[in-house]
């Protein structure tokens, strides 16, 4: 079997989805998961570095897209719209057609506490790595912090909203939504 | 040996302390924490799930005072008032006489992911525990969120200054200091 598979990744998620829901998170095996797939075990572990994290792809790419457009918004941008640009990176790497698996997704974590654990970790991490980024921009730390943490709850906001029914909006929609409303509760709760 | 022993937790987190920091945290086990604490293996699991939770010992505790606190305050009070409540209340839960303590638990945590992991999630917990004691007093999901996020981004930052310099200030000033800070970033940023 050759190194690459085309689509070993999608193949992967797929399976272990439907072991996760049929058989449940803890009785499933990396194992069994490639082989559902109709891969090997190798081929698993070049993807993955256990079935926690077939629940978690993309993290990375998340970051990066993030991150970029951060760093490439017009020069004298203002601190939260530096943080709009984060937040539609972050919804533009979530295609429609993936609505359902975010759904099946967010079920499994939910009913797991090692599983949301992870997950509360991988929103701090975004939200870390964006507020490095507004830094680098030149906005103070403080300020930094709060703009990551505005546009990532706006990004968890819209995407819960997208995940929870097929029938609402499209995910960037959703989620210039939820900036918009906690633009107006940040302004509202801080106001003297 | 009977089922009380006096002082055992605070005896069993002094101990693993020093082990974690001569040894390392990987490679002590609870056997050789309650053994130096003078203290069995029961008596430890009485008081901790595993050698991670004597490092977040307090956890619920906090939960309890914050919630307490923001049920308690006065009627009619506003959001971020609410949200000085619990972050008081935060804030007191920890005696000055443990600051080195706290600057000691917090440099082995910072060296291992599996831990920082974990204290992302307790960060959470506190201010998911906080936002829904908001929403009971009235204050709206959005803004509930908001404000909870602020008065634990206020214990958390007042808390690493509190740890990393022995001059500085009290606990309670460090966090009022850090929410005044943060009030101040958040009405710059969202401002029109």
């Amino acid at each position: 079997m050759g190194r690459w598979e085309p689509g070993a990744m999608e193949r992967l998620i797929a399976a272990a989805l439907e072991l996760f829901e049929r058989q449940g998170y803890e009785a499933t095996t990396t194992a069994q998961i490639a082989e559902r797939a109709g891969l090997t075990k190798t081929t698993f572990f070049r993807h993955f570095r256990d079935k926690r994290e077939v629940l978690f792809a993309g993290q990375g790419v998340l970051i990066e897209r993030a991150t970029a457009a951060v760093d490439g918004a017009a020069h004298g941008a203002a601190p939260l719209d530096l943080g709009a640009a984060a937040l539609d990176a972050l919804a533009a790497a979530h295609p429609e057609e993936r609505r359902a698996d975010a759904t099946r997704i967010g079920a499994v974590i939910a009913a797991h506490d090692e599983l949301r654990e992870r997950a509360v970790f991988k929103r701090s991490a975004i939200a870390e790595a964006v507020a490095r980024a507004l830094t680098a921009r030149g906005v103070d730390a403080v300020a930094a912090g709060l703009v990551a943490e505005l546009a990532v709850r706006a990004y968890y906001t819209g995407f819960d909203r997208w995940a929870a029914d097929s029938r609402a909006g499209s995910l960037p929609e959703l989620c210039r939504a939820a900036l918009d409303e906690l633009r107006a509760a940040a302004a509202s709760v801080t106001a003297r």
